[in-house]
């Protein structure tokens, strides 16, 4: 079975937990954004996303990117998709109308990709950081390289890549070496090799634009000596740029992505931003593609879920514990309780990571286009402690989880023709790029919590027990999990003072206690919305019983080892 | 770089943890397995498996088993690193004299076995079943099938298969199809096809043993109407038996193995034991087989390790907090604390799960040789109590173990040449095959703890208490430990009356309970054994940290669920 968009979860949690069009509306921008849009929006995206996104899954595994002297091709019915997904808009649904695109919010965005992401993941790379560049080049371009290129990337009728990483400069971009060196005509000559190009080279476009991070002469070592240049495949006079792909990776997954070693030798690019200052213009979109990848988790995993669910519904062996179906000798493996729970746990990050990552969307727009200041910085706030957070935890979750759902096969989830191990495959690279899950953690903790004594992180979670009602067990629990995370991060704000190691050797498990806090929170909002008759979003009881007792285990180790480092001292 | 075996480790936990020379000789039947002979055995096996299977784990995996018309072709050098195997008298190891065998102990092709799946998983699924097939014949077989097929099993001259499952028939061997039609000259005709066959067809040996479960007729329905029949790949006169291979899966992983499907088309067989009593034969080798598998988790874990830990000290990425080298502009991955933590969770898995599985092999067999019967029967307890724990715990931990270590790499562990994601990928199976770790736990908790009401358990945890010094803190801890995991499972015996279906859904819990328990215990033995003196065996922090305060949590969930499901009543 192909994946299946999740079209009435989708919505309520838009409409009926997040209220998303009443929130979007208090934009000025978004004021035609209403409830009917919405829908209408996302219910098209899942039948593009079904019927011509989907069906291509397998084949992106099975077959893969070919590289040969230096073209690629990517696997059948991949151009043609591509090809039918921009010229039917999709890549400008959240671009600016000035600029071609729809001007719908960054929500119905992420609702998209999050579906293409379930559907196919190595297809979505290809179109996945056609936005960031938008806003990259939209903010720091020059007027005539935006009326160059800035349209076409809106459109996305050519596709973007960001050249970052060189082979001894992976997380740590200070090290990069590739070389600009400016030419009479205002230009500049690029050389250097960067590995790791997502689309470095394909035949789903007709032009590929490279944003490229290079070091000018005489430019400062380290992170504050990098520049940020574009470079074209094609040139505007029609000549083929020096951008050449030398070879793609072999990978454990994503075999539909081209992952490509490339080689720029006097490339020709124009620089984006001032100079010196490229990592700034690359972190404008830094936020939002983390939002993408974490995203992504939720598409997986859901992708992951509606395969192993689909094949308990339908697969028996041996009996189950309790009442039996005498006509049968054998039960369901949906009826028993181990695959039950495992399936559940799913449910549980699946649904709570939508709400948290649909909202993280719409404080995303808020902390751009809201008129109120106030509103923008909390909304800012959210962001910038959020991110990080479900980059991390719903990433961590799409692979252990789809893992998980691996299991519910037995052997046959070993073998290929099911297609769940695909899925778990391609999900573990997203534990890895856009900032492995520790570089996540580590900016979390230490640049985003204890940079300010942890006082950002209280007013959020101030503002969230403000939507708490706590007439309600589960919402008094959510809160009292908010009281013991700031107690902690107390804690951790004195020790980290006498032992300045301490945040990095816990930054991760202090994200996964945030990541569970604000799980909890966001089912008590789904719960809520939905009342109490409405069985499909009653908690499971996994949450309750096995999900979130994980927290206070954090509470308790994160507490031991802050004691530790104070009397080491 | 290739795995290399970790013999100073190995003899440590060998000699100094488990006094296994001291252990052994209390049986007459090894009685000249002194601690000399036991190191000379050890460092030939790791001398083999370093020179010979380790550098073939790469072409395993990119080449793989190729199938055409029926037959299979292994990777390029498995057919001679076989055929070295069996001629150097490898897999006679352990089997007994009389049969041509060496006469060692199990622990030492435990030891053996450790090595060769974190040196090659997929060439050693081959030799993998021999033993049990031996074992199998051994106990069951008739004089003539004996006469025909022992030594050449024994030797590992031919190789052996299990062909259980079919396509309907899993987890479920009461559902199996396969029919056997007894002919006049005492052989049976066995029709039917068989699923997930490793090493069903191949070119390693020169002939190739199935046992297969078979239906008689007017055989009853279920797992009681099962027989075991022996039908080799070439008869003994020579001519081609229709045990045919169809075709081998495509698999996520575990490409050096040839996974087949088979089709036996009136082929000839003979039966093992006694008709209708095939589960009966086969089971006498499950716990072997499941120790086996615990250790395939070891070895695999180990491997994983060694090639993160070796680029962690290699590779250089950002500054790390705390004294830095000034010489240099970046740390080793090693000195970031997040890196160094994640090394270390795996190597208390790796240390204390050896020093368990080491312990569970010696266990083995003392529950066949020891001449005290009370000694005999507490090794039966040991067997049965922590046989399933390992198989789970220890492939649950090979498999999220590795994936951590791939995490070392950053990109560069998602890439093939690098190999770490080999690792990932061939450790997933080995939480499904041999009962999937859902059914270990099950066993665990409803066949050999509740059954007896956890008297067998609290005996084994007794005599575990025993062997503790309670002047020691984790010695102190290691009991109290125990001493909760006595009131759980005794608050869940009462839970169970009242509710059959609970220990379903706890039983992956209490494995992991049982697991972490067990663990700790595993630690205490190890600091005790190296003195103050040898930082190599100290403890990691994590250990106390993070790894063993998961107990308490899941002390905490059980209990929790346990109360819940008495007040529904």
């Amino acid at each position: 079975m192909h994946y299946q968009p999740a079209l009435d979860d989708i919505h309520f949690i838009l409409h009926d937990v997040l209220k998303a069009p009443v929130q979007l509306q208090s934009m000025r921008r978004f004021a035609d954004t209403d409830a009917d849009l919405m829908r209408q929006v996302v219910d098209e995206a899942g039948k593009f996303v079904a019927d011509v996104v989907a069906p291509l899954q397998s084949v992106g595994d099975s077959v893969g990117c070919r590289w040969a002297e230096g073209q690629v091709t990517t696997p059948p019915g991949f151009r043609d998709a591509y090809q039918a997904f921009w010229r039917n808009g999709w890549p400008a649904l959240a671009c600016a109308t000035e600029d071609g695109g729809q001007g719908l919010p960054a929500v119905l965005e992420a609702v998209l990709f999050e579906m293409l992401s379930g559907a196919n993941h190595g297809w979505t790379m290809a179109p996945g950081l056609l936005h960031g560049a938008y806003e990259c080049l939209k903010h720091h371009g020059s007027e005539e390289l935006k009326s160059r290129y800035l349209q076409r990337i809106a459109s996305g009728e050519w596709l973007a890549t960001m050249c970052l990483t060189e082979a001894h400069a992976g997380s740590d971009l200070g090290q990069v070496r590739t070389r600009a060196v400016p030419q009479p005509d205002g230009s500049f000559s690029l050389n250097g090799s960067k590995i790791f190009i997502s689309g470095g080279e394909h035949d789903l476009s007709d032009n590929i634009v490279h944003l490229v991070l290079a070091r000018l002469p005489d430019a400062p070592a380290g992170p504050k000596g990098l520049s940020l240049f574009l470079a074209p495949k094609f040139l505007p006079d029609g000549q083929r740029n020096a951008a050449l792909c030398d070879r793609i990776e072999e990978k454990m997954g994503l075999h539909g992505s081209p992952t490509c070693a490339m080689r720029f030798e006097d490339a020709t690019g124009w620089i984006i931003g001032e100079p010196n200052r490229g990592l700034n213009a690359m972190f404008v979109m830094m936020n939002a593609a983390r939002l993408h990848v974490a995203l992504q988790g939720v598409g997986l995993l859901e992708a992951a879920w509606q395969k192993a669910h689909a094949y308990a519904q339908e697969r028996r062996q041996m009996r189950a514990p309790g009442p039996r179906d005498a006509s049968q000798s054998s039960d369901l493996i949906a009826q028993h309780p181990a695959m039950q729970r495992l399936l559940d746990t799913q449910r549980v990050w699946i649904d709570g990571g939508r709400v948290l990552a649909y909202r993280t969307a719409i404080e995303l727009d808020m902390a751009s286009h809201h008129p109120d200041a106030a509103r923008r910085e909390q909304a800012h706030r959210w962001c910038a402690l959020t991110t990080p957070v479900l980059k991390a935890a719903l990433t961590h979750q799409a692979f252990y989880g789809a893992s998980e759902c691996l299991q519910v096969f037995g052997g046959h989830g070993y073998v290929r023709e099911w297609g769940i191990e695909q899925i778990v495959r391609d999900a573990r690279v997203a534990m890895i790029y856009e900032g492995t899950n520790e570089i996540q953690a580590i900016d979390l903790l230490v640049r985003k919590v204890l940079a300010d004594g942890g006082a950002a992180l209280a007013t959020l979670l101030h503002e969230l027990d403000g939507e708490l009602d706590l007439s309600r067990a589960a919402d008094a629990a959510t809160s009292g999990r908010f009281a013991k995370l700031n107690q902690l991060t107390r804690t951790l704000v004195e020790a980290a003072r006498s032992n300045p190691v301490l945040p990095y050797a816990l930054a991760d498990d202090y994200l996964r206690l945030l990541a569970l806090a604000l799980l909890g929170w966001a089912w008590t909002g789904i719960e809520a919305a939905a009342g109490t008759d409405a069985p499909r979003w009653r908690a499971p009881s996994v949450l309750h019983t096995r999900v979130l007792p994980e927290f206070d285990m954090w509470i308790g180790t994160l507490t031991l080892q802050c004691q530790a480092s104070s009397a080491a001292k």
